[in-house]
């Protein structure tokens, strides 16, 4: 097995919390890669000899991107959508259905294309784990299709059938939950890892989405859940009562729902690129981080609400506007989407952890913000191979 | 001389207005390069035979993009002070000094290999034209230094001594605008094109301005301004007086202020990479354009209050921020900046123009704001060349 040094890391960005540090940053160090684990870290000085060696020249390292959040299996896009949204059309979930059309009229080999490009976009911009939803079919074979095919680049599969009630069954909502509870979650299951539902107006109310909660729980998925996007909802409260691993976007919170989720596992994920293409207000990530909530930021990339699948600038719009500090930022996106994915193989680096890494070309990660736009990824680790 | 045919772009935005389309958007067209200009435009069944050829693949081509306002040439960074900002301490222009001292200390060749990495930086995201402003020494020699070497990389080079008052000459204002007009106007003046002055509290007083803008007219440079950034003020009032070609920030702007840059040629220079870096207000692009007024964007690129070169960024930014169209955005990024630069060879695609092309991994210019922060340049034409 070969070895990999990666040595002169001006900052080294590791996620392990020290008393002083909860980012657990360290200078002029060194990362070992074996067999696609890391192996070893230290300062420069002390490095243990390797097969290979890569001279950061100073520049910083963080652990890959983990985007727990994105909708990556579709056919089509809405640029006219976001065109006229832009011009002062508002954003509704309706528009979804345009792309369940286009996603149905694609066949698998235009999907499994359109997916490896999309594979690429994430690991040129230093996302190494990333989790995909079904949700833009809605047919009992369609659904297992899209997880299936999901599953196909990525371990993190989410069935989303009740992403919103197809336009068939417009006039029997009752009955598409019933197909999402039954049918179609025994069809999606054996290709998925998790089940969410958008519990919002316009997509499942509170009492359908526990329905389908229970459901997906009795199919041993995990769960996590859309809420309180567009208004307040009892989306964040339904999710800390059925222990739901991550609740997304959180822009709408009572007090109570902060409480809620400060004294609960569940993540509070929030998706900045939504409010950046529908124009919606940002979330206060620092009211929840300051309550002691764990926050993870995500692309939410999807061709509807949000069409970046770009990690820095997650980061640079949590960092403008939503109140995180950079290094809090990379946390969210690092870290904090480990947790919203409940992985404790990446996130990190330390021992044993899998060698996804990011070299940046900049000395510090606050650049990932501060050179906002400017594709400042240099080198990307997946696994302990340079991509 | 090779010539060479890209061919099925389903998109092509020329900038020729028409009657019907001040974009001049052309579909399923094709262009030919001939030594490095732009020999032919026309549909792709029409296209001439050429010795390389170029499938777009139905995506979209644009002109290259012309940044006409950075400050490239420096030593240093000032990501502390980013991060300081970023949690509530707020932007001053007195930071320049601290950017001075750093470029003061740096060698050519350090400066040199800095603009290197900038040039490429700029290219990689579809820019083909770019200005670069000195300001960053304040010494007579210092100023002319940094002229030379950013002539080394560009044709459009200010002069911008009047950047801040330096602390040597806190105490004794009037010396050194006596130094920006007389000797270091001739020490700089061989390498440059341009002459602008920081017209701002804090910088430079509307007389002082005036003064230096007689100064370098008279030296026959072409005069530019920084104006209305941070306060209400004379800045726009006075480029119009000069018959600048560009005011450049443009945010605190009164209604004559307005009519004024409508009644001139001046183009107003937005810069919402400073807003966004900053967190002050964004201009109203949309107020400018339905006064009739000619607006450029561009990225300001500098370490203090926008450390980003992505014109990309820039375009997203004027859509979600500033009330611009994606194709308004897209001619402000590309023939704006070239009005603002006085050039008639690049902008736009047509016979005999410069052949500075970008081709977007997208199919239509939207997807430049609709897919922000997400790497969509994919193949970047200089002088016809491939970069």
């Amino acid at each position: 097995m070969t070895t990999t040094l990666i040595t002169g890391i001006g900052e080294l960005t590791t996620n392990v919390a020290s008393p002083d540090d909860r980012f657990g940053t360290l200078h002029d160090a060194a990362v070992m890669i074996d067999g696609g684990r890391i192996a070893w870290i230290g300062s420069t000085a002390d490095a243990p000899a390797a097969d290979d060696v890569v001279d950061a020249g100073g520049r910083a390292v963080l652990p890959g991107f983990v985007d727990s959040h994105t909708h990556l299996v579709f056919g089509g896009d809405r640029a006219d959508e976001f065109e006229a949204r832009m011009t002062g059309v508002p954003y509704a979930a309706g528009g979804i259905r345009r792309t369940v059309t286009a996603t149905r009229a694609a066949t698998d080999d235009e999907l499994r294309a359109r997916l490896a490009g999309f594979v690429d976009e994430l690991h040129a911009q230093g996302t190494t784990t990333f989790e995909i939803k079904t949700g833009y079919d809605l047919t009992v074979e369609g659904e297992a299709r899209l997880a299936r095919l999901a599953s196909e680049v990525t371990p993190e599969v989410t069935y989303l059938g009740a992403h919103v009630v197809p336009a068939e069954y417009a006039d029997d909502r009752e009955a598409y939950v019933d197909l999402v509870c039954g049918e179609m979650l025994d069809a999606v299951a054996p290709h998925a890892k998790w089940f969410d539902v958008f519990c919002e107006k316009g997509a499942f109310t509170p009492d359908e989405t526990r329905r389908i909660l229970l459901a997906g729980v009795g199919a041993d998925l995990l769960p996590r859940l859309h809420g309180n996007q567009l208004a307040y909802g009892e989306g964040v409260q339904i999710a800390v009562e059925f222990g739901a691993w991550s609740v997304d976007h959180c822009t709408y919170l009572s007090d109570e729902d902060v409480a809620a989720l400060a004294a609960s596992d569940t993540v509070a994920t929030l998706l900045p690129g939504v409010e950046f293409s529908t124009r919606q207000p940002y979330p206060d990530a620092r009211r929840l981080i300051d309550a002691g909530v764990i926050v993870a930021i995500a692309s939410d990339c999807n061709p509807g609400s949000s069409f970046t699948s770009s990690m820095p600038l997650m980061i640079a719009l949590a960092v403008r506007e939503m109140g995180m500090t950079p290094a809090e930022a990379v946390w969210a996106a690092t870290a904090g989407g480990a947790r919203a994915l409940h992985r404790d193989d990446v996130g990190s680096i330390a021992p044993g952890m899998r060698a996804d890494l990011v070299l940046l070309d900049a000395p510090t990660r606050v650049h990932l913000a501060y050179r906002a736009g400017v594709p400042i990824i240099d080198t990307v680790w997946k696994d302990g191979v340079a991509l």
